[in-house]
Protein backbone atom coordinates (compact mmCIF):
# COMPACT_ATOMS: atom_id res chain seq x y z
CA UNK A 1 0.00 0.00 0.00
CA UNK A 2 1.78 3.38 -1.43
CA UNK A 3 0.16 5.78 1.28
CA UNK A 4 1.46 3.18 4.09
CA UNK A 5 5.07 2.72 2.60
CA UNK A 6 5.52 6.31 2.15
CA UNK A 7 4.73 6.85 6.12
CA UNK A 8 7.30 4.85 6.71
CA UNK A 9 10.18 6.01 4.44
CA UNK A 10 8.86 9.82 6.06
CA UNK A 11 8.64 8.64 9.95
CA UNK A 12 9.93 5.30 10.04
CA UNK A 13 13.67 4.97 11.65
CA UNK A 14 15.52 1.04 11.07
CA UNK A 15 17.37 1.15 14.11
CA UNK A 16 19.67 -1.78 13.10
CA UNK A 17 19.33 -4.66 10.40
CA UNK A 18 16.61 -6.18 11.93
CA UNK A 19 14.33 -3.56 14.19
CA UNK A 20 12.10 -0.71 12.86
CA UNK A 21 11.02 1.74 14.46
CA UNK A 22 7.67 3.74 13.64
CA UNK A 23 6.40 4.80 16.96
CA UNK A 24 5.60 7.87 16.02
CA UNK A 25 2.17 7.12 13.46
CA UNK A 26 1.85 2.88 14.91
CA UNK A 27 3.05 2.05 18.71
CA UNK A 28 3.32 5.11 20.66
CA UNK A 29 1.96 7.54 19.02
CA UNK A 30 -1.16 6.57 16.68
CA UNK A 31 -1.87 8.56 13.75
CA UNK A 32 -5.89 7.36 13.14
CA UNK A 33 -6.83 8.95 9.60
CA UNK A 34 -3.99 6.19 9.04
CA UNK A 35 -5.24 3.78 11.11
CA UNK A 36 -8.57 4.12 9.17
CA UNK A 37 -7.23 4.23 5.77
CA UNK A 38 -5.13 1.01 6.28
CA UNK A 39 -8.65 -0.89 8.17
CA UNK A 40 -10.61 -0.07 4.81
CA UNK A 41 -7.13 -1.27 2.60
CA UNK A 42 -7.96 -4.59 4.92
CA UNK A 43 -11.55 -4.80 4.34
CA UNK A 44 -11.15 -4.68 0.38
CA UNK A 45 -8.78 -7.63 0.41
CA UNK A 46 -10.88 -9.75 2.54
CA UNK A 47 -14.14 -8.33 0.73
CA UNK A 48 -15.12 -12.32 0.06
CA UNK A 49 -14.80 -13.75 3.57
CA UNK A 50 -17.76 -13.73 5.88
CA UNK A 51 -15.67 -12.18 9.04
CA UNK A 52 -17.36 -12.38 12.12
CA UNK A 53 -14.68 -11.20 14.43
CA UNK A 54 -11.41 -9.70 14.44
CA UNK A 55 -8.58 -11.01 16.87
CA UNK A 56 -5.44 -9.12 17.37
CA UNK A 57 -2.48 -9.07 20.48
CA UNK A 58 -1.93 -6.19 22.51
CA UNK A 59 -0.93 -4.00 22.02
CA UNK A 60 -0.25 -2.16 18.78
CA UNK A 61 -2.80 -4.56 17.11
CA UNK A 62 -5.85 -2.99 18.52
CA UNK A 63 -6.02 0.63 16.62
CA UNK A 64 -6.24 -1.09 13.44
CA UNK A 65 -8.45 -3.57 14.09
CA UNK A 66 -11.07 -1.60 16.18
CA UNK A 67 -11.28 0.20 12.89
CA UNK A 68 -11.97 -2.40 10.69
CA UNK A 69 -14.46 -3.41 13.68
CA UNK A 70 -15.85 -1.18 13.09
CA UNK A 71 -15.97 -0.85 9.48
CA UNK A 72 -17.32 -4.50 8.88
CA UNK A 73 -19.63 -4.32 12.35
CA UNK A 74 -18.32 -7.48 14.36
CA UNK A 75 -16.39 -7.55 17.57
CA UNK A 76 -12.89 -7.22 18.38
CA UNK A 77 -10.58 -9.15 20.63
CA UNK A 78 -7.40 -8.79 21.66
CA UNK A 79 -5.28 -11.80 22.91
CA UNK A 80 -4.15 -10.60 26.26
CA UNK A 81 -0.21 -10.49 26.94
CA UNK A 82 -0.34 -11.38 30.58
CA UNK A 83 -3.13 -13.44 32.65
CA UNK A 84 -4.61 -11.06 34.99
CA UNK A 85 -6.37 -12.06 38.43
CA UNK A 86 -9.70 -10.89 36.91
CA UNK A 87 -9.78 -12.77 33.59
CA UNK A 88 -10.36 -16.16 35.49
CA UNK A 89 -8.83 -19.66 34.43
CA UNK A 90 -11.01 -20.41 32.20
CA UNK A 91 -9.44 -19.30 29.21
CA UNK A 92 -7.07 -20.51 26.20
CA UNK A 93 -3.37 -19.78 26.49
CA UNK A 94 -0.15 -20.45 24.77
CA UNK A 95 3.74 -19.14 25.18
CA UNK A 96 4.84 -16.69 22.11
CA UNK A 97 8.71 -15.48 21.85
CA UNK A 98 9.24 -11.97 21.39
CA UNK A 99 12.59 -11.50 19.63
CA UNK A 100 12.50 -7.50 19.65
CA UNK A 101 12.08 -7.86 23.41
CA UNK A 102 14.14 -11.60 23.59
CA UNK A 103 11.07 -12.03 26.43
CA UNK A 104 8.24 -14.91 26.32
CA UNK A 105 4.86 -14.12 26.85
CA UNK A 106 1.96 -16.02 28.03
CA UNK A 107 -0.97 -15.09 25.67
CA UNK A 108 -4.61 -15.76 26.94
CA UNK A 109 -8.32 -15.80 25.73
CA UNK A 110 -11.31 -16.09 27.32
CA UNK A 111 -12.97 -18.94 26.10
CA UNK A 112 -16.02 -17.02 25.59
CA UNK A 113 -15.00 -14.78 22.96
CA UNK A 114 -13.67 -17.44 20.21
CA UNK A 115 -16.37 -19.68 19.43
CA UNK A 116 -16.29 -22.82 17.17
CA UNK A 117 -18.55 -20.62 14.87
CA UNK A 118 -15.98 -17.80 14.27
CA UNK A 119 -14.77 -17.13 10.77
CA UNK A 120 -11.83 -15.05 12.45
CA UNK A 121 -9.86 -12.48 10.99
CA UNK A 122 -6.65 -11.92 12.47
CA UNK A 123 -4.80 -8.52 12.29
CA UNK A 124 -1.30 -7.83 13.84
CA UNK A 125 1.28 -4.78 13.60
CA UNK A 126 4.22 -6.75 12.50
CA UNK A 127 5.41 -9.99 11.11
CA UNK A 128 8.76 -10.84 11.67
CA UNK A 129 9.70 -14.64 12.60
CA UNK A 130 5.92 -15.55 12.68
CA UNK A 131 5.99 -16.29 16.66
CA UNK A 132 3.28 -14.32 17.46
CA UNK A 133 1.21 -15.26 14.43
CA UNK A 134 1.53 -18.71 15.08
CA UNK A 135 0.77 -18.47 19.06
CA UNK A 136 -2.64 -17.03 17.92
CA UNK A 137 -3.50 -19.59 15.21
CA UNK A 138 -2.65 -21.97 18.06
CA UNK A 139 -5.20 -20.50 20.42
CA UNK A 140 -7.80 -20.14 17.71
CA UNK A 141 -7.69 -23.32 16.98
CA UNK A 142 -8.10 -24.76 20.30
CA UNK A 143 -11.29 -22.62 20.11
CA UNK A 144 -11.56 -24.80 16.72
CA UNK A 145 -12.68 -21.40 15.02
CA UNK A 146 -12.08 -20.99 11.22
CA UNK A 147 -9.26 -18.86 10.11
CA UNK A 148 -10.24 -17.06 7.35
CA UNK A 149 -7.35 -14.80 6.73
CA UNK A 150 -3.87 -12.80 8.27
CA UNK A 151 -3.45 -9.00 7.68
CA UNK A 152 -0.18 -7.24 8.63
CA UNK A 153 0.42 -3.45 9.01
CA UNK A 154 4.13 -4.30 8.26
CA UNK A 155 6.16 -7.49 7.26
CA UNK A 156 9.70 -7.84 7.55
CA UNK A 157 10.00 -9.89 4.25
CA UNK A 158 13.50 -11.28 4.84
CA UNK A 159 12.59 -12.69 7.85
CA UNK A 160 10.54 -16.33 8.36
CA UNK A 161 7.58 -15.53 9.31
CA UNK A 162 4.93 -15.56 6.05
CA UNK A 163 7.12 -18.96 5.00
CA UNK A 164 5.94 -20.52 7.96
CA UNK A 165 2.58 -19.32 8.27
CA UNK A 166 1.83 -19.61 4.90
CA UNK A 167 3.57 -23.10 5.22
CA UNK A 168 -0.15 -23.72 7.42
CA UNK A 169 -1.96 -23.04 4.27
CA UNK A 170 -2.92 -19.60 5.56
CA UNK A 171 -3.55 -16.45 3.17
CA UNK A 172 -1.65 -13.29 4.77
CA UNK A 173 -2.26 -9.96 3.22
CA UNK A 174 0.98 -7.53 4.48
CA UNK A 175 0.32 -3.95 3.39
CA UNK A 176 3.88 -2.98 3.34
CA UNK A 177 7.02 -5.64 2.99
CA UNK A 178 10.22 -4.70 3.44
CA UNK A 179 12.63 -6.65 1.66
CA UNK A 180 15.66 -4.92 3.51
CA UNK A 181 17.07 -2.59 6.72
CA UNK A 182 20.12 -3.05 6.13
CA UNK A 183 22.44 0.33 6.46
CA UNK A 184 19.71 2.05 7.62
CA UNK A 185 18.30 1.73 4.23
CA UNK A 186 14.75 0.77 4.31
CA UNK A 187 13.45 -0.56 1.24
CA UNK A 188 10.05 -2.76 -0.04
CA UNK A 189 9.92 -5.98 -2.12
CA UNK A 190 7.93 -5.15 -5.39
CA UNK B 1 -24.49 8.58 29.03
CA UNK B 2 -27.60 5.84 29.14
CA UNK B 3 -26.65 3.00 26.20
CA UNK B 4 -23.32 2.80 28.12
CA UNK B 5 -25.30 2.57 31.30
CA UNK B 6 -27.22 -0.12 29.43
CA UNK B 7 -24.91 -1.76 28.23
CA UNK B 8 -23.03 -2.11 31.50
CA UNK B 9 -26.21 -3.54 33.50
CA UNK B 10 -26.86 -6.08 30.69
CA UNK B 11 -23.28 -7.64 30.21
CA UNK B 12 -20.85 -6.56 33.00
CA UNK B 13 -20.65 -8.06 35.92
CA UNK B 14 -19.69 -7.13 39.73
CA UNK B 15 -17.11 -9.68 40.84
CA UNK B 16 -17.05 -8.29 44.01
CA UNK B 17 -17.81 -4.67 46.12
CA UNK B 18 -14.91 -3.58 43.91
CA UNK B 19 -14.72 -5.15 40.53
CA UNK B 20 -16.63 -4.75 37.95
CA UNK B 21 -16.21 -6.97 34.47
CA UNK B 22 -16.77 -5.28 31.27
CA UNK B 23 -14.28 -7.47 29.69
CA UNK B 24 -17.35 -8.43 26.79
CA UNK B 25 -17.34 -4.84 25.19
CA UNK B 26 -14.73 -2.82 26.62
CA UNK B 27 -11.28 -4.92 27.84
CA UNK B 28 -10.80 -7.80 25.86
CA UNK B 29 -13.68 -8.43 23.60
CA UNK B 30 -14.24 -4.54 22.12
CA UNK B 31 -17.60 -3.41 20.51
CA UNK B 32 -16.01 -0.82 18.17
CA UNK B 33 -19.53 0.53 17.23
CA UNK B 34 -20.06 1.48 20.97
CA UNK B 35 -16.65 2.99 21.15
CA UNK B 36 -17.03 5.25 18.05
CA UNK B 37 -20.36 6.60 19.94
CA UNK B 38 -18.43 6.78 23.25
CA UNK B 39 -16.28 9.00 21.21
CA UNK B 40 -18.54 11.15 19.88
CA UNK B 41 -20.14 11.79 23.56
CA UNK B 42 -16.94 12.77 24.51
CA UNK B 43 -16.23 15.05 21.91
CA UNK B 44 -19.78 16.40 21.85
CA UNK B 45 -18.80 17.66 25.89
CA UNK B 46 -15.38 18.65 25.28
CA UNK B 47 -16.40 20.59 22.12
CA UNK B 48 -15.32 23.87 22.86
CA UNK B 49 -11.54 22.69 23.68
CA UNK B 50 -8.95 22.59 21.05
CA UNK B 51 -7.89 19.77 21.53
CA UNK B 52 -4.38 19.07 19.87
CA UNK B 53 -3.52 15.26 21.22
CA UNK B 54 -5.21 12.20 23.08
CA UNK B 55 -3.24 10.85 25.50
CA UNK B 56 -3.89 7.53 26.91
CA UNK B 57 -2.52 4.43 28.63
CA UNK B 58 -1.91 0.89 27.32
CA UNK B 59 -4.28 -0.86 26.76
CA UNK B 60 -7.81 -0.76 27.12
CA UNK B 61 -7.75 3.30 26.63
CA UNK B 62 -6.62 2.53 23.39
CA UNK B 63 -9.75 1.69 21.55
CA UNK B 64 -11.93 4.71 22.78
CA UNK B 65 -9.15 7.14 22.18
CA UNK B 66 -8.62 6.34 18.36
CA UNK B 67 -11.88 6.85 17.57
CA UNK B 68 -12.38 10.24 19.46
CA UNK B 69 -8.16 10.86 17.53
CA UNK B 70 -10.26 10.08 14.33
CA UNK B 71 -12.90 12.28 14.88
CA UNK B 72 -10.95 15.51 16.24
CA UNK B 73 -8.00 14.61 13.74
CA UNK B 74 -5.38 14.45 16.05
CA UNK B 75 -2.84 11.58 16.91
CA UNK B 76 -3.53 9.46 20.07
CA UNK B 77 -0.55 8.70 22.30
CA UNK B 78 -0.59 6.17 24.51
CA UNK B 79 1.72 5.93 27.33
CA UNK B 80 3.56 2.46 27.93
CA UNK B 81 3.19 0.17 30.79
CA UNK B 82 6.76 -1.04 30.61
CA UNK B 83 10.06 0.44 29.44
CA UNK B 84 11.48 -1.40 26.12
CA UNK B 85 14.50 -1.18 24.63
CA UNK B 86 13.30 -0.04 22.12
CA UNK B 87 12.18 3.38 23.25
CA UNK B 88 15.41 4.68 23.88
CA UNK B 89 16.13 6.68 27.19
CA UNK B 90 14.80 9.97 26.20
CA UNK B 91 11.41 9.82 27.84
CA UNK B 92 9.47 11.09 30.81
CA UNK B 93 8.40 7.99 33.16
CA UNK B 94 6.19 7.67 36.20
CA UNK B 95 5.05 4.53 39.16
CA UNK B 96 1.51 4.05 39.11
CA UNK B 97 0.00 1.29 40.96
CA UNK B 98 -2.72 -0.77 40.06
CA UNK B 99 -4.98 -1.63 43.16
CA UNK B 100 -6.79 -4.04 40.56
CA UNK B 101 -4.01 -6.08 39.90
CA UNK B 102 -1.56 -4.73 42.97
CA UNK B 103 1.32 -4.41 41.12
CA UNK B 104 3.26 -1.13 40.26
CA UNK B 105 4.08 -0.03 37.19
CA UNK B 106 6.49 2.21 35.46
CA UNK B 107 4.50 4.39 32.72
CA UNK B 108 6.92 6.06 30.09
CA UNK B 109 6.38 8.22 27.57
CA UNK B 110 9.00 9.61 24.08
CA UNK B 111 9.94 13.38 25.21
CA UNK B 112 8.83 13.66 21.35
CA UNK B 113 5.21 12.72 21.43
CA UNK B 114 3.98 15.20 24.03
CA UNK B 115 5.30 19.10 23.49
CA UNK B 116 4.34 22.22 26.07
CA UNK B 117 2.44 23.08 23.34
CA UNK B 118 0.31 20.58 23.07
CA UNK B 119 -3.11 19.96 24.69
CA UNK B 120 -4.08 17.35 25.78
CA UNK B 121 -7.27 15.21 26.52
CA UNK B 122 -6.78 12.44 28.43
CA UNK B 123 -8.59 9.33 28.40
CA UNK B 124 -8.64 6.00 30.17
CA UNK B 125 -11.53 2.96 30.34
CA UNK B 126 -11.70 3.23 34.43
CA UNK B 127 -11.44 5.87 36.70
CA UNK B 128 -11.24 4.23 40.68
CA UNK B 129 -8.82 5.31 42.98
CA UNK B 130 -7.02 7.79 40.25
CA UNK B 131 -3.77 6.52 40.16
CA UNK B 132 -3.64 5.63 36.33
CA UNK B 133 -5.28 9.36 35.69
CA UNK B 134 -2.44 10.90 38.33
CA UNK B 135 0.18 8.88 36.91
CA UNK B 136 -0.64 10.47 33.29
CA UNK B 137 -0.78 14.31 34.60
CA UNK B 138 2.37 13.77 36.40
CA UNK B 139 3.71 12.78 32.97
CA UNK B 140 2.16 15.76 31.15
CA UNK B 141 2.98 18.08 33.81
CA UNK B 142 6.86 16.82 33.26
CA UNK B 143 6.24 17.71 29.45
CA UNK B 144 4.62 21.28 30.52
CA UNK B 145 1.57 19.99 27.93
CA UNK B 146 -1.54 22.04 28.46
CA UNK B 147 -3.96 19.05 30.44
CA UNK B 148 -7.46 20.84 28.42
CA UNK B 149 -10.09 17.40 30.11
CA UNK B 150 -10.23 14.15 31.46
CA UNK B 151 -12.37 11.38 29.93
CA UNK B 152 -13.17 8.26 31.85
CA UNK B 153 -15.36 5.44 30.10
CA UNK B 154 -16.58 4.06 33.58
CA UNK B 155 -16.14 5.85 37.04
CA UNK B 156 -16.13 4.11 40.29
CA UNK B 157 -17.63 6.88 41.92
CA UNK B 158 -17.37 5.34 45.42
CA UNK B 159 -14.00 5.48 45.13
CA UNK B 160 -11.39 8.37 45.81
CA UNK B 161 -10.34 8.59 42.13
CA UNK B 162 -12.64 11.80 41.32
CA UNK B 163 -12.10 13.75 44.41
CA UNK B 164 -8.50 13.49 44.16
CA UNK B 165 -7.85 14.72 40.59
CA UNK B 166 -10.84 17.69 41.05
CA UNK B 167 -8.66 18.76 43.69
CA UNK B 168 -5.81 19.63 41.31
CA UNK B 169 -8.22 21.55 39.23
CA UNK B 170 -9.45 19.74 36.20
CA UNK B 171 -12.30 19.08 34.47
CA UNK B 172 -13.45 15.06 34.53
CA UNK B 173 -16.53 14.08 32.45
CA UNK B 174 -17.51 10.33 33.24
CA UNK B 175 -19.76 8.83 30.38
CA UNK B 176 -20.94 6.35 33.41
CA UNK B 177 -20.82 6.69 37.01
CA UNK B 178 -21.25 3.62 39.01
CA UNK B 179 -22.43 4.41 42.66
CA UNK B 180 -22.18 0.80 44.09
CA UNK B 181 -21.69 -2.37 42.95
CA UNK B 182 -22.08 -4.12 46.31
CA UNK B 183 -24.52 -7.64 46.50
CA UNK B 184 -23.67 -7.90 43.11
CA UNK B 185 -25.94 -5.11 42.21
CA UNK B 186 -24.38 -2.66 39.76
CA UNK B 187 -26.27 0.90 40.38
CA UNK B 188 -25.72 4.40 39.04
CA UNK B 189 -25.28 7.68 40.39
CA UNK B 190 -27.69 10.43 39.13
Amino acid sequence: MKLLEEHIIKYGTALNNEVLKVDSFINHQIDPNLMMKLAKDIQDYFKEKEITKIVTIETSGIAPSVFLGYLLNVPVVYLKKNSSKIIGTNCYQTVIHSFTKDVDYLITCDKKYIKESDKVLFVDDFMANGEACLGAIDILKQANASIEGIAIIIEKAFQSGRQKVEALGYDIYSLARIASLENGNITFTE
